[in-house]
């Protein structure tokens, strides 16, 4: 199935739990808006396009529920504001709003919102797709391409982006094989882009973050590809660890590409202007029920990092691939 | 207590079991060689300088076990190669067993192993003891040090490499802050680092490995210091993850600096003459009890890594402090 999708019959939106993977698959149903701010807080959908269906859909639960004009306003503000970082929540949030308003009954804004949110999901699909195969232009036969965090079917509705570029380029017959960086503290690349990669039999190596450099240093890893939680106007927002990889890249030599929707763009905004998540000490003083650290310890956890334009190679859109200093002349057109 | 210790009375080794911690504080006890090289494979005895100590001591219950000449060097053998990067192991190995040699009956070689074991432990309380003092000097009251892993006195007999220098700092009245990298897979930044600072009233914050690169960019760490494992012709192999960091500090100016004592020098030997440790990798898909990556994923597990002198700022041993380009000069006169 779809990472997210809307159950017409429940009125329900249906989540693979990406918290509970790779132990258990299981779907999480959404009937209102507070059940999937907490399914978006606790990370059962994760990934920046993802949230921006996470958030269309959302206006469509509001619409359904929502008593008063005020109740509705309050609603779609705690949506989106969920979680700060990635552009694509408050992006999906908007377009659905729009949407929604021009239906003048509850039905018809129920019904406007609806086919906005699966008009995005679909978009969100296609973009993936058309921005796998320009990306799929950069990898060679037998590269060994570093990927960090999840930026995979499970990020988005569907295909991925950086695993997007993976999978086009292995459909075309190209053999590549992925080293996964485990991405602490919530290890989204154990969890997630080893599971989704051993599905489709794309071979990969689990590694810790730590290992990158030296992987990088003996050869053995020819490209770096990550996926993007916000581009702005010098640079990206990614899961935390992006910055070093991309550092230990450029001191080694190794391309180092983000794959990037233009639904993630934010070119009007400069660095300084985002906010970046931080989220709970316990991420890093419990894994599961094993304490890892004394309870008392101060904890540093942002879930996010920035990395400045100077060590991308190049950006991979559903346009085609750019590079960063030609980023600022996209006109991505969606807001 | 010290981290390693010998129970006269009852004739076994006494650990302090670092695989447990912070959880639980509990204490091994190994009366056979087998069981002490057990507690090393399992880290519950880990850090170079305490596997000296270990591989001292393990002489001690040998000589008090073994029934042959065979079994004896069959033991010493084993414990010897129990791990293989960290050289003070077989170092702690070959001082016992030649200390031994001079007894002639049981009960001679037993005392004689015994109090070497002993005098090498001492030894490497009063070597951390100095190695403080001296790199004490290189840190300034302000400083925010980022360590990896631990260089602690859990590491060591007593007091520690790394946070003996912090530890020697602090008792001058400078005020230090130390950033702890959790050093996956096993957390020993975590579990043991933060631990041991905070029952110090040091203050310390934990961070993932992956976040040194910004906190350096942010300037918020204003120096690298870390232990070592081994300390070669031309660089260090020590925790994975080291090298990561010394690329980063590089890359932002920040200094790095070595914590070495004389008893992990093997200047005879070049880094592509020693073996890194491959571990299982039950280590990057467990925590606890919690699965964190497909059963059947390919895994790659080096526990320690290499760092070439053209990353180090300096090495702080018991004898002062060195540029690397001056080791090659130190007679360390151990072997």
């Amino acid at each position: 199935m779809r990472t997210i999708t809307w159950d017409a019959e429940r009125a329900v939106v249906q989540l693979i739990d990406q918290s509970q993977l790779p132990a258990e698959y299981r779907i999480v149903e959404c009937a209102h808006v507070d059940e999937l701010i907490a399914a978006i807080q606790q990370l059962q959908v994760r990934g920046a396009p993802a949230l921006g269906a996470a958030g269309a859909f959302g206006v469509v639960l509001a619409c359904l529920h929502a008593r008063t004009d005020v109740e509705y306003e309050h609603q779609l503000e705690m949506l989106r504001t969920a979680r700060p970082t990635a552009v694509n929540l408050s992006y999906g949030v908007a377009r659905a709003t729009r949407a929604a308003q021009r239906g003048t009954t509850m039905e018809e804004k129920v019904s406007f919102a609806l086919e906005e949110a699966k008009r995005l999901a679909d978009e969100d699909v296609a973009a993936n797709k058309q921005l796998g195969v320009h990306g799929s232009t950069l990898l060679e036969d037998g590269d060994v391409v570093l990927t960090h965090c999840n930026a995979g079917r499970l990020a988005c509705v569907d295909w991925g982006t950086a695993l997007g570029v993976i999978r086009a380029a292995v459909e075309q017959g190209k053999r590549i094989e992925v080293i996964a960086s485990e991405t602490r503290p919530l290890n989204q690349g154990s969890r997630l882009t080893a599971w989704e990669l051993l599905e489709d039999n794309i071979p990969v190596t689990l590694i810790t973050d730590s290992m990158s450099a030296v992987m990088m240093r003996s050869g053995r890893v020819t490209k770096v590809l990550v996926g993007v939680d916000r581009v702005v106007k010098e640079g990206v927002f990614n899961k935390i660890g992006t910055y070093m990889h991309a550092v230990v890249a450029k001191a080694h030599g190794v391309p180092f590409y983000v794959a990037a929707p233009l639904s993630s763009f934010d070119l009007e905004r400069s660095s300084t202007e985002v906010e970046i998540e931080e989220r709970p000490c316990e991420e890093l003083i419990y894994c599961g029920s094993k304490q890892l650290a004394p309870l008392k310890v101060t904890v540093y956890n942002p879930a996010f990092d920035f990395t400045p334009f100077e060590l991308i190679s190049a950006l991979i859109t559903e346009r085609g691939v750019f590079r960063p200093q030609d980023v600022a002349a996209l006109r991505t057109g969606n807001r």
